[in-house]
C-alpha cells in the first residue's frame, strides 16, 4: 500500500511526492534532515530529534516553515495515517526552489515514514567489521544530506568484507557516516570523540545514563593508535541502537567482553520503552 | 514562456520537471553535473564538457544511460526548442531512486537550459574581490553537486564585501567554488594549482593556448604566502570567462597590469568564436 508523505503543507501519497528539479538539494546538495524511530506507534526521543532538526536548520540558515508543536502534530498524523507501528520517520529540509540555482529561498519540507531497517541478528550478536578512512565531514555538527563520501565508499567497504567505514582525520577518530563511535578501555571506561562529529541522540542517552550503572565516560579525542589498546568498541545510532564492533581494519577485539555492551543496550531499551510513559506523564 | 527540459527519456516543460523525493540527490546529496554555454545557438567546447561529464559519472559510479552522440542530439534539440541563443546548459546526473535510500540504482538525467548569467561590466573591468577560506572539496576532480560550503559561506562573503571565496587547504590555494584560479607572477608567468581541484574547461583552454602568445605556464602548488608576491590574479570559468581579481583578503593588486589578462581574454574569445567553425569543418 502506498504510504503518506507530508510535503510542505500537504499530505500526499508517496508516489506523488516530488520536488522540482530547481530545488537546491538537487542543484547544490544543500539540505538537512533528522531521523527518529517509532516503536509501537510512539515516536522515540522526539524532543531531542526536533531540537536537533531546528539546530541543523539554523546552522544551514534555512528557516523551518512551521513550529515544533506543529511538527509534532504532523508526525502523529503521519503515524496514524500510515499504520507502521515500528518505523523510521525522516524529516528533510532542502534549500528550496532557487531562481538563480545558488541562493537560498523558501525551503521545502518533507516528512516521510518507512519500516525500520534493523541490523541483522548476526551483527547484534557477533558485532560488525569497520574499515578506517581519512575524511572529515564538512559542517560536522549539522545533520546535512551530504553523504557523498559514504555512498562513494560502499564498493570499498564491500571489497574489504566490512560493514561500514570509520572516518578519521589527522590521526583522530571521528564517526561512522550514520553512527557514533565508542571504545571501552581496559579500565572499563567509555570514551567517545568530543568534536568534529554529529552528536547523535543515542550517543547522548549513553553519555547521560552510563554513570547510573557505574560506568565512567570521557568525551575526548581518540587517536587511531589508541584503537588497538581498547578492550572493545561499539557504534550507536537510532536505527542500530548499540552494535558491537568485532574488528577495525586488522584489529580484532575479544568477543568475550560483552558485558558492558549488553548493559548499555539493556539500559537503552529501558529508556526507549519508558519514553512514551514519561511523555504521557509530562505532556 | 516556459522552457523545455530533458528529463530521462522525455522533453517536458520546466514547471513539470520534478524528481521523486527518494532520489539520492535529495536523500544523500549524491549527484554530479556539467555546464556548458551556447553562443548564438552553438554549444561551446561541447566535446570537452561531455568528456568531463562521463568522467565524473564514472568516478561517482553512475552509469550514464545514453551515449555521447545521443547526448549531443538531445542538446541540439533542446537548443532548437527553447530558442535562447546565448545560454547555459546544465546536465545533471543523480544517484536515482534508491529503495533503501543509500545504494545507487538507475540514475536520473536532467538537461536544462537557462539564459547566461554573465558577470557585471564592473567586475569585468575592475576585477573582483575574494576572501580566502580553508576548505578542501571532497572528490575535488569530480564535478559533484556538493556546494554545501559554497552556499553556506554566502553570508560571510557578503559581510566582507567580497564577490567570491577562494578555498585553500594546508596553506595551499585550491580554487573558487565555481571557477579556477591563476596568478601572474612578477616574471609574467601564469601559475595555477595542479591538484585537488576541479579541472575546468576554460582553465584547460588557457593552459593549451598561453604558449602561443609567449606566456609561460606552470601547474603547481601555490602557497597562500605566495599570493602577496603576485603581480596580479584572475579566475576563469565557462560563465565568467577570465575575470581579473583586484583583491584577496588584504592583498590589493595593481590595476594597471591589465595587459596579460586582456590578451588571455581576447584569445579565449577567439577560441569561442572559432569553435563552431572547427566543429562544422570536422563534423
Amino acid at each position: 500500500m502506498d504510504k503518506w508523505v507530508y510535503l510542505n503543507n500537504n499530505f500526499v501519497l508517496e508516489k506523488q511526492a516530488g520536488l522540482h528539479v530547481n530545488d537546491l538539494a538537487i542543484q547544490r546538495g544543500y539540505g538537512l534532515f533528522d531521523y527518529l524511530k517509532t516503536i509501537n506507534n510512539s515516536p522515540i526521543f522526539m524532543e531531542d530529534h526536533l531540537e536537533r532538526f531546528y539546530f541543523s536548520a539554523e546552522q544551514l540558515r534555512l528557516p523551518v516553515p512551521i513550529s515544533k508543536s506543529q511538527l509534532e502534530i504532523i508526525i502523529h498524523e503521519l503515524i496514524s495515517r500510515n499504520g507502521i507501528p515500528d518505523s523510521g520517520i525522516k524529516l528533510t529540509l532542502t534549500g528550496g526552489y532557487s531562481p538563480d540555482g545558488y541562493n537560498i529561498t523558501q525551503p521545502n519540507l518533507i516528512i516521510a515514514q518507512h519500516p525500520l531497517q534493523l541490523p541483522t541478528q548476526e551483527a547484534v550478536e557477533n558485532g560488525i567489521k569497520l574499515i578506517t578512512y581519512e575524511h572529515q565531514r564538512q559542517l560536522p555538527q549539522v545533520k546535512t544530506i551530504d553523504y557523498l563520501m559514504a555512498i562513494w565508499l560502499q564498493p570499498l567497504i564491500k571489497e574489504k568484507g566490512a560493514d561500514d567505514v570509520l572516518y578519521f582525520f589527522n590521526d583522530v577518530v571521528c564517526e561512522c557516516p550514520r553512527a557514533n563511535f565508542f571504545i571501552v578501555t581496559k579500565e572499563d571506561k567509555l570514551v567517545t570523540p568530543a568534536q568534529n562529529i554529529l552528536k547523535g541522540i543515542t550517543r547522548k542517552k549513553i553519555l547521560e545514563n552510563a554513570g547510573s550503572f557505574g560506568l565512567a565516560v570521557e568525551e575526548r579525542d581518540i587517536k587511531i593508535a589508541e584503537l588497538k589498546t581498547a578492550k572493545t568498541a561499539f557504534i550507536c545510532s537510532t536505527t542500530k541502537a548499540i552494535l558491537p564492533v568485532m574488528q577495525i581494519d586488522d584489529i580484532v577485539f575479544d568477543k568475550s567482553d560483552k558485558e558492558i555492551i549488553q548493559s548499555l543496550n539493556k539500559n537503552l531499551e529501558f529508556l526507549i520503552a519508558d519514553y512514551p510513559k514519561q511523555i504521557a506523564a509530562t505532556g
